[in-house]
């Protein structure tokens, strides 16, 4: 199907001969892009796609959704303020009470803001800093298969081997423990209670823990919310502070605006990023406790930090989604729709060894056979639908679709996929 | 003058209550701006600001540019695809090639180039990482008063104190000698030779040096070409890499596109942000000889570092300003209007002990006496102009106005700037 | 009982004017010692005390022993060379053709034997060095309540808190599991198999696992021989190199002349101090499989690597305790007594809620009542019995009596140890 | 020439089969060494040398000096206790008493005196530890050519890249700055101002300095006194805690007792070692004022703390030798003749390209010809004189003889000296 055409102007050739070897995700998806609406995508030469990536959860509302979209060009059009560093200005404090009023208050929170930068690591490293600030103490603790980002601080919470290796020096000062498998194993939580309680464990007691609710770099790991809870009281017994990289899993991916609120915790310091624009502009929060907030001026900082077409477009967006529980509702919905159809992909095709899990609708479809999970995202792709992998060695299919996607299009993009499934399913 | 009028929906005091106490412009400049055109600010009670400060570097050609803008409008209005991951998107293939056409070819460069996510610290973090892999060392030469970012890399080649202390954990692998003072004192190069040559130094082989050629956050600190040059032979004797760290300095704020260009030397590595999508959108690159492509596919990776409006208008500044001499060259003359006006200052002003250096529209005025650039500084904003301060002791008051300002309005700030000093001027 | 009678002259009070306050054991001990002889101590006063401490293992043949003196003597009256840091000497010589035809040898095992300087953190020390130059890898996997050392480097892989605190920088590049518990609880070579095997764990692959075999001054916990093969099996198939801290339990403590024996396992690399002069004289050595002989000449050294009256006791103690299987039959034998003796305590006496665990004669009474432990170190030294406590918590009554006291001697010392218990436990 | 007469039981095959290829010395000197009086060496073929080398400065006293002796048979002989940990012992007791009365007390040095251990690196160790506690930061500033030990905390500090290169791991939390050169140069007292009062130097506030009065494994490079002076004074003013690494060249090795007598400092915190026990014999002490007494009891601990005989010899060396000015006399007596014997042979001889320097008895003759200090030294222990050479290129002939040599044998020991450069020195 096609819908916007386009001439060819840009070969895919250009990417081999004039950029770094480090990308990849082209690899996979091995075409040129143009235009987006909504949960499709098209490339030069016009062919459409289902996005179940979206923009690795980047895009919760879909590609230039249109109602943020209309209040961009507003913006824009209107010589709105675009780079603003972190002076005031009208852009962001409506974003500053728009936050305040329809996520935080309501749902009891009390939180200082800080502008960080415009990514997720720039959160998660202002989080680092400033807990370690504020206790005094060196030690992160994280767990097996986490994913917080690619500088330094960040990398050295981060679980995957190989992109650790990239630092090209040794990570410290980070204690890294089994996150909650939910199966038989060793329970991640337990292991640190007795090496705190040790006091001879070789473990230095830790400025905080850094968890997400939902893994899913880590391939779709679900930590239970009881297990969530018990984290928290870890933290809350021991003096930790508790923080939640919430960048891929908030702003309504399992379903509530924060991932930890099904989980009944408060964790000290917040981490957002990726869908918190709505439109999948830079930008990016660190929230914390208002007793946390011992920065100075300054201290910490960062060129794009006041990226004011991104606050705009993330006012919108909580305006139109978060005022009531529509969104929440269908991502529920959603989410039970994903889940019947990827069990019964693994129930009809035993040959995947496939499990299914995941929350709200951040879904993964682990094959236990080397390599499947990437040949079905390769013949999704042909036939016309993104889904990633994840997990260290690529071994879960990985579905993020928009969580403003209608019924339709979810079953679509569904059925593709256990085509996919089917067509390189072992016999 | 007020050209704009707006009603005020935005109080100052919504910083106080919800952000952070870690924000730090707002201080300087304290009141909430909304819209800005080229070198102009209007905040939401439409006092117009003249502003030589520019996005700390990230506005070359001002304030939502006209040209940039249409571009950018366009791009958005026909769904052009907002967010790329580091799929293969037109934008971008686009900007490869401007790229590649108007910068790279034109000046001999043989560089690939890396999208490292959308900040400057991003760029930093990928060079070092990069820099370590390629010859397995881990030293990192930095040089005093430098500034490449906050994050944990980024910041051990900081030079800044109070900033490096926000780590929380002691900050390694890195060693930091004076940058070139072009006066009498201790020469960086001379040092570190001394230091290379003696293998009972204590100073391991580094695996690079990261220099900026004019520190701009340092105190718009100024490196002769001909030390820069020394500093290139250095790196090539001993087989250590030379980072060039132009997020601020590059995109003609000296004059040429690259800062270093005038030195003549060629680094094996380039950092690019800030003014590199023209229109204050997140966006950075990381370059180098393509013998030293070693990262493996995803091995850095980052959620933004497809912002295709950002190269959407970093393609359409290419093609604007750089395709000739014309920019550079008004670069330059703005340059030397700066330089008359700033010894006026500082020659009829005796008591203000200062100094002026500086390149291209680059430019500082130091003040002998402890807290007065401060003071300018704030008489300035009374007046209507946007300037900030720099150094470890915000010693300088730094000018970065766009290099599109028209001699006009580069003549009004200066002349505001004249009066601030006078105003605060010890008698 | 009174031997020696001497004239005080030294009175306790020059310890608290003169040295610092990092002094330990003369707090538990408060007397002024003097002479010694086997398993006797007395001090100025004339009192004699029995040493079931043995120097904290540095003692395993007694004070003074009247074998190795003789040998000693005639050494140094006779002008041998004392000092000779890595020149060859005969005293040398001859101890390293003894090692090696009585220890090494009849075991088959080849090691290459490096002089590390004379304690037992210079070997651990040089084993850290070696494993990661031969790997090329930074992390070492280390125990809970592992001890090995003060040095910068040990104190790293030591588990015990308030140690490492005194490092006064975060310690890095290492990793800490549970030790083997013999009891439920996580087990840590389980932990660590979960951890290698998933190249998304956040732990990097290790260059070495250092391990004692029976934890000393981590309160005498005891591996099974089972879990130190398993080890070994883990380091093998994951190509990890084993280092076995034999320090305190290495020259007969446990049984055979290493402790690793009983087990079945060759240790890549072996760390032997205390003991091995045999006469209390500061010596170590690292002993390594030949293959792993990477060392350049000096590139670890030391001043008193040389130490040649500790060459000359230790190839006596050698001749003397080592051509048969005496002692060792001897230390399992009084092994034995102690654990009849020790049962019967914390049978006898339950609120002392007591376990018993040891393997040769290094054996440890846990005490469940904080306090306890320390509560009867005081009453034995009371009734005249050397007695140390050991344990994060110094919870365990940690028994190390020379391993050639006779069966008189160490029964009245484990029926002082009996009163002692009786005096202090809670009714 | 003869005295001794053996049967040569041990060959030099034994090491070369048995010992690791990290021993060095014994290359140097390529022979079984077996008897040693005074300022002589005797192999197991009766063969006697010279020796110049003395323990590398641990035998100060020449070996096996006959009033040390006595005192060591003696209370051997009489079973004092060998080996005591920290507890209280009369050898202990009376050291920390002679030492008081005889070394502190008559230069009006208030010091506590801990026992860290017996080597050299474990008071280096000691000393960084305590400094990072009592100032709570991390940086320890070192020099180029220093040497302070190879267990990690030292090695840190340590210059020569071959030896940390060592560490298998990057060397963190030191910065190192040029030593007097005393000549041309990059002084590093300036740089070190200069970084210091640079707030955005990336230098962090340091915990110490660390420094050797004169570098001799360095090269015997000699600081003034007017630069150690300086050096105190910039402590003083900021704040910084200097170490004196008295290791080698106190105990009268430049004259008076502690090197750093002469310059009319005070350090905060002295180690030493080598010569302290006065008989080669394991010892090492680490002083400090009383108010950086902060050690909590065992915070840092060792085996071999305790070495009785050791202090039984170090108080008789005490009261043989600082009783009165005659060695301190003799030393500078002697170190004049040294000082004639050098310059005479690098006058008479251009073509060594020799440098003469050194202070006290602790001398040097820089080679200006590769490898030419290497091949006197090898033709001198061919003509039965031992002497080493320093420096990171082993480009300095070191010349460090007993203190207690008689005239005529120290002219003898310089006139092989003067033979061997003969034999070698280019035509």
């Amino acid at each position: 199907m096609k819908m916007f055409t386009d001439v060819q102007t840009v070969s895919i050739d250009v990417f081999d001969r004039y950029e770094s070897d480090v990308r990849s995700y082209i690899r996979s998806f091995p075409t040129v892009f143009h235009r987006a609406k909504d949960y499709h995508l098209w490339d030069v030469d016009g062919t459409m796609y289902i996005d179940f990536f979206a923009g690795a959860g980047a895009l919760n509302y879909g590609h230039n959704n249109e109602v943020l979209k209309r209040a961009l060009l507003e913006y824009l059009s209107e010589d709105g303020i675009t780079h603003g560093l972190d002076m005031g200005t009208k852009a962001k404090g409506e974003f500053l009470e728009a936050f305040q009023q329809i996520i935080l208050e309501p749902r009891g929170l009390s939180y200082k803001v800080m502008f960080p930068g415009p990514t997720g690591t720039n959160s998660v490293e202002s989080a680092l800093k400033l807990a370690r600030k504020v206790t005094g103490r060196s030690t992160i603790i994280s767990f097996t298969n986490a994913f917080h980002g690619m500088t330094l601080g960040s990398l050295s919470v981060t679980g995957n081997r190989f992109k650790r290796k990239g630092a090209g020096i040794p990570l410290s000062n980070t204690f890294s423990v089994p996150y909650d498998s939910q199966e038989n194993g060793i329970d991640g939580i337990a292991l640190l209670r007795r090496m705190l309680d040790d006091s001879g464990s070789g473990l230095d007691l830790p400025a905080a823990i850094i968890v997400e609710t939902v893994q899913g770099e880590g391939g779709i790991n679900v930590a239970s919310l009881k297990w969530l809870k018990q984290l928290e009281t870890l933290c809350r017994a021991r003096d930790i502070l508790l923080i939640l990289d919430d960048v891929q899993m908030g702003c309504g991916r399992t379903g509530p605006f924060f991932s930890f609120e099904s989980a009944g915790i408060t964790p000290d310091i917040v981490c957002l990023s990726k869908s918190i624009s709505g439109y999948g502009l830079p930008m990016a929060l660190t929230l914390f406790r208002p007793e946390l907030d011992v920065w100075n001026p300054g201290e910490h900082n960062g060129t794009f930090r006041g990226h004011n077409p991104a606050f705009v477009t993330g006012t919108q967006a909580l305006k139109q989604y978060w005022t009531n529980q529509k969104l929440t509702d269908q991502t529920e919905q959603h989410g039970r729709t994903i889940e019947g159809y990827l069990s019964d992909i693994v129930e009809s095709m035993p040959t995947l060894r496939g499990k299914v899990r995941g929350r709200g609708m951040a879904y993964g479809m682990e094959c236990g056979v080397p390599g499947l999970a990437e040949e079905i995202s390769h013949a999704a792709f042909e036939r016309g639908l993104i889904v990633e992998t994840s997990g260290a060695q690529s071994e879960v299919v990985k579905l993020l679709p928009p969580l403003t996607i209608d019924e339709v299009g979810l079953k679509r993009g569904l059925s593709i996929l256990a085509d996919s499934a089917k067509a390189v399913a072992p016999i």
